[in-house]
């Protein structure tokens, strides 16, 4: 017979380490990371410890994925469109453009088939990706001049990535690549005229309004971005039942917690920035149709190359209708006159 | 030396009653006592057992908080604003009229300070309570006439309670206290004109357009009902600190999977409402106004007699202000965009 391995225990002393995509800096994003290795540690009594490391101190942000597919890394923690390259489909557990708002993100992950959806694909690339967080949605971002029409974009450098820059391209933006550190001066000297980032809290950090000072919404690309814990497959696999449900547990916690952080600092940073200096535009409608036309062009091209991309967007984009359905009567009335009275003081 | 009691172990075994304030055909909202306890018991192996017990079978609705504070049972799932007639001060943990939606709740008790504050209050009580669930904006009610303004109100009898039912005697409404199951047979009779419920996933079970086919929204006095999972204080605080960090992430999960079922499976339940003959309708501008209005005068009043509910409302208002300067850019003009792009078809 062959001896258990020490890890069929119950309370087996397990050490992880996870990688984040993100920057210490960025607390909200980041801090998801340390409340999950809290509460996993608090729960098991420090039995199960991970530890987080921040992004480039063992891997950089576009290497997660890999590092926990080959098990460099225990764990990640991360946007998921960060791995498009890989395959357009790593964006669909993430943010896919003029989808579902931050409660219909959840709503379909954790009602709607998404989990179970998104770990089909996930384990062809040895991952089990679990939610983990969620910004709400952003903002448009920091543009160096006024948009006052789709003619405004037309030769416009832009630093945006993904299927959102796919999206922009057709509408004549030239999307850039371009590294969190490296958008300040980018901005300034003008190699790039316009940068989407997160939101009021992140970007004021960045200072964004001084070089680019019109700030544009909604960021229609990321309605409610979800954030991932990703585990490698077969360590997930050898967890015991008891550190699965207690990593589970922390994981919804961490995903509402990032939410519900964002939403108490947005606010004042955004009261701040306007006050600094920034512009608040929404986005012209023309843009906005003009956005909304070339996503669906975008979807029909990727979806009619790539089968696990169209089963995802077709589960999503049936949720939506559904959820908008329900949205646009309870929440958006609600919602409506609380703006309304709010601003007659 | 003294002994230390069993419960200073790490791992003991402990075995205690939930008792829940909804029957367990409510499968949304009484759900997530079981999801609680669920992941308690698989977090612990077995060792942290929580048995929930549906409203009526160890003590009923209203009697749940002084059940926990006898230490009766030792746990309940319930709507804090149920012990109104204690203390108006309960209400501010659960949904006080034209406040929070459920984002902004989960903002406002993770981030804003509301946990510390319910808790400081709960404490008098011999309680501890943590967030445990979300209904999102709740609906307006069913209504057996059509409501077409605040005159359409006078001495209409309707099944409303605590600061909600308030306001609405400010109005000319004759609030009227009537269990779920009674409910039916009163608007059938035309005992009471008019009912308040959830939202359409439960009230769809209940049957009610068939009798009040008016189905009114917003529920402007519930944007966004926080449920509570309430703890003994004293038994509590005996828990070992890894069982404490289980039932806090399991509350956090609990409260975030809640809100995404109702997200889930409130749109197809009111399609099919509307199917069976529900009469959807906003309510009147000039209903709202008058709500509005009222609300604030019993805010006033309550607030000039107890410096308890007073702080809370203070705490929770000035929230809000800040949480709409913010809503209203990114999220309301993505919901705004993806609601008129969807009914475009």
């Amino acid at each position: 017979a062959v001896a258990k391995p020490a890890i069929a225990q119950s309370n087996p002393e397990i050490r992880w380490r996870l990688t984040s995509g993100f920057p210490k800096s960025l607390d909200t994003i980041y801090g998801a990371a340390d409340f999950f290795a809290k509460y996993v540690s608090e729960a098991t009594d420090g039995k199960f410890v991970v530890q987080p490391f921040a992004a480039g101190e063992i891997v950089g942000t576009f290497q997660a994925a890999d590092a926990v597919q080959s098990g460099t890394v225990e764990m990640a923690h991360t946007a998921s469109y960060y791995y498009v390259g890989k395959d357009p489909t790593f964006a669909a557990g993430a943010a896919l453009p003029f989808t579902l708002n931050a409660r219909q993100q959840n709503a379909w992950m954790y009602h709607g088939g998404g989990v179970d959806l998104v770990n089909e694909f996930m384990a062809k690339h040895g991952i089990h990706a679990l939610p983990g967080g969620n910004t709400g949605t952003q903002m448009g971002g920091w543009f160096r001049k006024e948009i006052k029409s789709v003619q405004d974009l037309q030769g416009l450098k832009m630093r945006i990535a993904g299927v959102a820059g796919q999206v922009m391209a057709k509408m004549g933006v030239i999307p850039q690549q371009v590294a969190g550190g490296d958008i300040y001066p980018s901005l300034e000297r003008g190699t790039i005229d316009a940068a989407e980032w997160i939101g009021p809290y992140d970007d004021e950090k960045l200072g964004f309004q001084k070089v680019a000072p019109y700030y544009y919404y909604p960021g229609w690309w990321e309605g409610g971005l979800t954030l991932h814990f990703y585990f490698n497959k077969a360590k997930w696999e050898e967890l015991p039942k008891n550190y699965k449900a207690i990593a589970e547990a922390a994981c919804m916690a961490a995903n509402l917690d990032m939410l519900a952080k964002y939403d108490a600092r947005n606010p004042s940073a955004l009261r701040r920035l306007v006050g600094a200096g920034a512009q608040l535009r929404p986005f012209p409608q023309d843009v906005m149709e003009a956005s909304y036309k070339a996503t669906n062009e975008v979807y029909d091209e990727i979806s009619s190359k790539n089968a696990d991309f169209k089963k995802a967007l077709d589960s999503i984009r049936a949720f939506r209708n559904e959820e908008y359905l329900w949205f646009q009567v309870g929440e958006y009335s609600f919602d409506t006159f609380m703006i309304r009275a709010r601003s007659r003081g």
